[in-house]
């Protein structure tokens, strides 16, 4: 798949700009210290993926830039701030190529940030003026609680259920480029049929990139993900390609039941859990599983057939286009 | 003082129970274990002054039961919420005679299930479908982060700045009484004067129940607390009555320093924490804290003069009572 990454990233520079300018200052803390750390955080890396989309769902309809810069600032917010709750909850060291707060903070001030957060981000959605906008903000952050909570209370067990994993990854990752881009075409004062439409190509958008996400963390070699591969299985997480594999495998088999062990968190030998990495890789689980990412970014760009504009609808396409082929 | 608890207690009671009902459906969680845990805290105790005084601040104007229940049950959960999230920063075991979440769950859960609660309050805060209410919600939320970050982050020093002392009570908990009734007398059509009054007798009001409250750890025994005297000391933090007795002592005095050890916590002797209890105590710093106490609670006396109705206002007055009167 080509892609020219590049022209919507240009496109949207200015606006980009003003969106990372508004978040900075939104996080500014009274303690020097403090605000240094989350000012590193939140302006390391990350593609702004979800800014993006909600400011091109904008430009799809009208585009009322202070507004729509704003939510978009919110929306960016709001995904720090979990990632910061995230982070401490997995004890992870790194994000970003920053070292994460929970690295240098102890967890009460980590938790304190991100409530901070948490707290700025709702406060740029209500600077929108825009009930509706507030509205999906708060259900958003509903939505993405309910996904994590799912991940911590049901991820611990190697079920079939495949409906499951979709919920999980729907409140986790899905829910806010949904929310972002039904975000965007509110404020772009889209009608009903194309917000729906909008927030549809959002959900798919996202639901594509947690499973590629998800395939990346099997497939890549630990030097490319900067973590060691299969680290989601290490924490006792299954996902799509781990259930896939399951499924072929024997009930009653002696692989399944290492799946088991290592799912549960009895087995945590790294040379165990490398070889199962592998034999996923082997069984055709990852392909059967992109297979199902593809099926949701096709879904994604039948639903742009109610963007007029064939600039912006090809930038959505970008958008879409980079989101599945990040790290190849 | 005397004081007729009963009376507002009584002639609210049925909006409490529908406020009551409104919180414990926001706050069902899909799974059982959980959801046993998450409906215990929000259910037990507490004597709901949030919600009353913003039931009390929309009475004293246009009463709008389906819009004032909904902004009553938000500030109840964001105030649950808060909770959360704090006993697990202070590794509490107990609150409102229940154990905490972070004595049953691992922490990760703790601050997930705190998330899950603001997002639930958050969308309460949306369905008064007011964008002013929202707004007044969001900046609250971001008071409290301020003041527990404070304290977090500067209350372990022992300063005679006493605006430091009261930024932080006004962020952790007076912010919230304020929050409470502007939402209620918004929701209730005031004026604009009259929302700035309301606003002001929430503030007075949380600012006395927030002294009182670092009176009491000092002045009763463990019995009477459920905790140890001189919990907040026992923690670093240093409260006014500390605060005011550290000024009556030379600065290179031997109890001066023994104070200072205590809240940067070099000394963790309780038999050397129970004397200085004893001081604070003996030294008249809980009578000049509770006039402090006092003073805005004829502040907050002085603001009610923009409620009309004499109901109400006796209502407003018993609330101020209770506050201050709480365990004596």
């Amino acid at each position: 798949m080509s892609i020219q990454t590049s022209d919507v990233f240009e496109a949207m520079r200015e606006d980009l700009d003003l969106v990372r300018e508004r978040v900075s200052q939104s996080a500014h803390i009274d303690f020097p210290i403090v605000s240094g750390m989350v000012q590193d955080i939140v302006q390391a890396g990350g593609k702004k993926l979800r800014p993006l989309l909600l400011l091109l769902a904008g430009k799809a309809f009208t585009y009322d830039r202070p507004r729509h810069v704003t939510a978009a600032a919110g929306v960016e917010l709001l995904h720090t701030a979990s990632l910061v709750h995230d982070d401490s909850i997995d004890r992870a060291a790194i994000r970003r190529g920053q070292p994460t707060l929970n690295s240098q903070l102890n967890t009460g001030s980590v938790i304190l940030i991100g409530d901070f957060l948490f707290a700025q981000s709702a406060i740029l959605a209500a600077a929108t003026d825009n009930v509706r906008v507030v509205s999906i903000f708060a259900s958003t952050l509903g939505d993405i609680c309910d996904g994590q909570l799912r991940e911590m209370l049901s991820a611990h067990i190697l079920s079939d259920n495949r409906d499951d994993y979709l919920k999980r990854i729907y409140g986790k990752t899905a829910s806010l480029f949904a929310g972002a881009a039904e975000m965007g075409a509110v404020i772009g004062g889209a009608t009903d049929r194309e917000i729906a439409q909008l927030r549809g190509f959002g959900t798919d958008l996202g639901m594509a990139f947690q499973i590629v996400d998800d395939v990346l963390d099997l497939r890549e070699t630990a030097s490319e993900l900067g973590k060691p591969a299969g680290n989601d299985l290490r924490q006792g997480v299954a996902t799509l390609p781990a259930m896939i594999y399951a499924q072929s495998l024997p009930a009653d088999s002696a692989e399944r039941e290492t799946l088991e062990r290592i799912v549960v968190g009895d087995e945590i030998d790294d040379a165990v859990i490398d070889s199962v990495v592998g034999r996923i890789r082997e069984s055709g689980a990852l392909e059967a599983a992109t297979a199902v990412a593809d099926d949701y970014v096709a879904s994604a760009g039948d639903r742009l057939d109610v963007v007029r504009d064939d600039g912006i609808r090809s930038h959505l396409r970008d958008l879409l286009a980079i989101t599945v082929a990040r790290s190849t």
